[in-house]
């Protein structure tokens, strides 16, 4: 089985750290194709930086289902794209945000998500609307940008773990979901220090879509996911929108 | 007071009508500056065409906000990178769905929308659901193409009548929206048609813009649509992401 | 355009205010007319005092539409008799609380109401469930009563400052609705104050109503809002109820 | 145990025929004071009708908790002037919806209300949301004008066991709930017919306060439903509004 | 009028208090059967304890329902087996969370129940949602062991009170409900000191089993009530099954 | 990794079934341990037959976990004891509605479940509100018998057909959920005869337990499934309740 891992974020240092978790998370037979998208910022904090990560993500997904991939994942917690790219491919897609809820109910009766910037909260509690667990979920900000969880002097891990115990205390969270890909390697140090479930949604993520290929599940193709019809384009989009016809 | 209206489908026909429409709607001190998207599929059809579409709206916006327009309208029902735009300019920024539900609201109880292709059902029940009607609303496919409304020999008129019909009857609305851009011509004659409210929402944008700016009403900058972080950038999007710092 | 403002609180000094209001918010071709209602309590603090106020605002509003204004506001913030308004006449009506919570919708994620006193929380949250804003929004007691903030030596903007902090700092709040049309002086103050969107429910309800008129949208007269039956009535009740027949 | 069942049409017979169903239901120490409300339409058919029924039920209520009534009924299903009548008494409240709809959850999964005009179903759809069953439970209207229930010509009780065929049937109703005051002579019958629970909202309110009234409990005089506040009235309503104070 | 109340915690003087709580609450005509639960666990903390007392308070039920009882309560606070015992009698059968919740609703907007121990918020949170009253609900626990409370000197008391002011303050909490059936004792003197409603639900059980009996309303049989089908049983459960055929 | 797969149903056709199912899901490395429960019904079809069923699934359960299974699967639609057997062992266990309803959500935006009779949908309706999907899934029953799925001569097949049929063509189904372990066997040929995805939660359930226990993922033991206390028993279930302490 091969899956591909696409970082929506273009910042090659968390790309590695992104395929590192996921190697180490996939069974033997994956091989993980870990890929920073083609193009976009370097960090995606809130609404508009998500806007222009899109194209780069579908681009990279259609690419990866192409050239034979069984599955993808979009490792930005914003599940960045989600629905455009799994209308593009037949192969199954899911977002680390969408796994790791999934992921994490049958573990626990509430849970939080500790994310970034406050700035994501809003776009993430919508999320947690859409996959149905918002009545048991809180999301919390740690106050730390994207990219300081590159740099191991930012101060990142107290302020995430201060917003934990948090969590623990004052919403009867009885798991963590950890609201970023770039804390992806914070995870197992986080589920020993504070005895609960964490949850790492890039590790997440590859579970599930090797779940669903190894059952042989991919995305209906009637309906929201149908095949997208061929249409003109105007301007410069067009060379990046892929060729689906 | 000047206001943009974006047309998300890069089709000038269509967008004539929408100015039109909009021009119509619009109060005796208001200008309207209609423009395409200036890159983007020619219609939006489901998740992946609106996909490509957000980033030339997102930069229609933006320009729009730098030459001192008071307000923006994103004209594709699917409220094409709403929270995008909402984010990157500090002029309030209405999308024709939203407006539609908000304006529809106190003439009904129930009412349901007629939109296009079944595709396009699933992304407008989300934006329902967000915006708080969906215990109110119901969601028609008239099986009509974008553009076929653009077409006046489609047929498109009489399916979009059957499903009204419909609505009428076996759904309790006591109004209907339509649910496309390139339906905002057809609002008047149908309201005289079947005698209930048929909001447009394109005309619906235009006022609900004009009350927001009328009374200075802007969108927050604290939280969810905080001006965005400056990013460096991947690849070509670097163009076509508007500059803001 | 010829707007009907109702203060069915029957305080002058109030409706004076509205007045204002309503004119400084409303369009240049628009006409405001401010009645208080012809009878019932000097103000509504609850819903007991609510059931009496309805008569005279619907009197006062069928009044109104026989004499042939466009449009009809209620200027209480628990949106007193609202359904019944609406049934009796075909020119749109809104409520305050109903038109702030629409026009506050695209520019926050989050927002909070804050009214006078606490025994008006519960009402006001069973309207923001009706009006689908639920979730995004909390509602707060400033402990003013209503004829306190018709005093300026009454300390009840400081005392609404106080709730407003909180709400942006314990709520997330991203603006602020100012839950009773006797605040509807202090909305400019405040918004420069907090630099927030802070919404006056008068002046989104004739922004609202100027937007429905302006596109020709009534009340739809199928379903729950069809045009009263013919009745007779028993006792002095007949005297105050409109002759719609 | 004395209760007042308050009437809000104003319709001798059918009052007479409520009377005779809550003394059918009392236990055997119960008086029922049965009375039509002293002002108002002679029946409720929707919104508008009810605002005016609202001043005459407090004003029962009121007097009847003055002369020592232990609790109350208001017997119309749309539950005329509840909150209100529970914010002017201690004694508890019920409404013939409310008591059916809480009688009810016991005994099936889902159920249906077959009430009268359709006119009445957005507001019995509002109701049922408040008191958390609108998920269980789907409102139908029998095509029947209230005052046809009090002539036994009008073929009522042929378009009402339609709807409660249809609802078995097409809604997986397991139960049915009579949604007018008018259908309570009806509900043993058709219970009988179609061998399913079949409630009579008269029946139910009478045994809920009972209940109540039996173990102690009253309306809590915190929040929501605390003690108006004494008030000025302006006009003739303030002859109708019960002196509190 | 015949009920049963059976005790799920098998703790004999837990029973003989709740005995004397359905005695007290109890209508002149109506005399309670009290019966500890024939097998299971001495007292029902969680999930684990809940799922191995099942079995014995749907014997119980079942054998007063052949004895010729005319309703059952069940008198654990998670409603241990309700939905079975329901499936396998036709007299009504109501549980002692789902009875407080029906009956506080009429006299509060918002309320909070007060547990054992944390552990049990989980699943009661899981009931209000069912019941239909999470959004005006808050559990709390006041970390007392269910036979805490069978103990004068455990302190238990206090901690109780504790989360009543707690709850009042904070939740706005405009009464309370008694989370379990062993602090049925305490109802009468926390409703004096806090001058609420306090509803306990071994009382409030009684009388909504006296309503639903005293009009003749019985389980629905046809859908998720249907009686159960004739089965073969592996095991020694076959012999505490009921034989129902 | 070594996994128990418990049918709760008593019948050993039926657990030789899910055994082929499960072991035909399971990854290379994972070992099944299928039991049919130690005691209960022969088939579960409803509320009473889940009652005494749950506890031989704990105790098969208890058993596993002792002799050291990494993760357990009930496969029984109704996901008979869940949360029992999650608080008394540290593995993680999920159901196969459960893990369906998990699966499924990636793939689909409406989807349908189709169960055996409709004494189930209740049951199963519960479920699907508790894991969040309520809103995007509907139940449907083909009306054929547990057992009947146990001999090919019986119709089953056909009748499932029509119902999934039906859910395409009325529901807007994207997918479908086979709604009983003894459907395991259809599902392949099912989803090659409707082109969509057709979820077997017997194979969902393997696979939801392999993602979890390959990223080391266990149930939180705070909270509700915090480890049971010990506790006394009366009577014979004392021999059936695993000792856990």
């Amino acid at each position: 089985m091969r899956l591909l891992v696409v970082n929506p974020n273009t910042t090659e240092t968390m790309t590695a750290k992104i395929a590192t978790a996921a190697r180490s998370a996939a069974g033997p037979g994956t091989i993980i194709d870990a890929v920073t998208a083609p193009m976009g910022p370097e960090s995606i904090e809130g609404h508009y930086d998500e806007a222009f990560a899109v194209p780069g993500v579908v681009k990279a997904i259609v690419a990866g289902a192409t050239a034979g991939v069984d599955g993808a994942i979009i490792a930005c917690f914003d599940d960045t794209g989600l629905d455009a790219a799994r209308s593009a491919v037949a192969i199954p897609v899911v977002g680390i945000c969408e796994a790791a809820t999934h992921l994490v109910s049958p573990l626990a009766h509430r849970f939080a998500i500790v994310t970034t910037l406050s700035r994501s909260i809003p776009p993430l509690e919508m999320l947690i609307e859409r996959y149905g667990v918002s009545r048991r979920c809180r999301v919390r900000a740690a106050d730390v940008p994207v990219l300081a969880l590159e740099d191991g002097a930012s101060g990142a891990l107290a302020k995430i773990e201060r917003e934990i115990a948090l969590a623990l205390r004052e919403d009867r969270a009885e798991a963590i979901i950890l609201g970023c890909a770039g804390m992806t390697d914070l995870a197992a140090d986080l589920a020993r220090r504070f005895d609960v479930p964490v949850v790492d949604g890039v590790a997440a993520a590859v579970k599930m879509i090797e779940a669903l290929c190894g059952i042989g599940l991919r995305t209906s193709k009637i309906g929201g996911y149908a095949p997208p019809l061929p249409k003109k384009y105007l301007g410069a989009m067009a060379d990046f929108a892929p060729r689906l016809h």
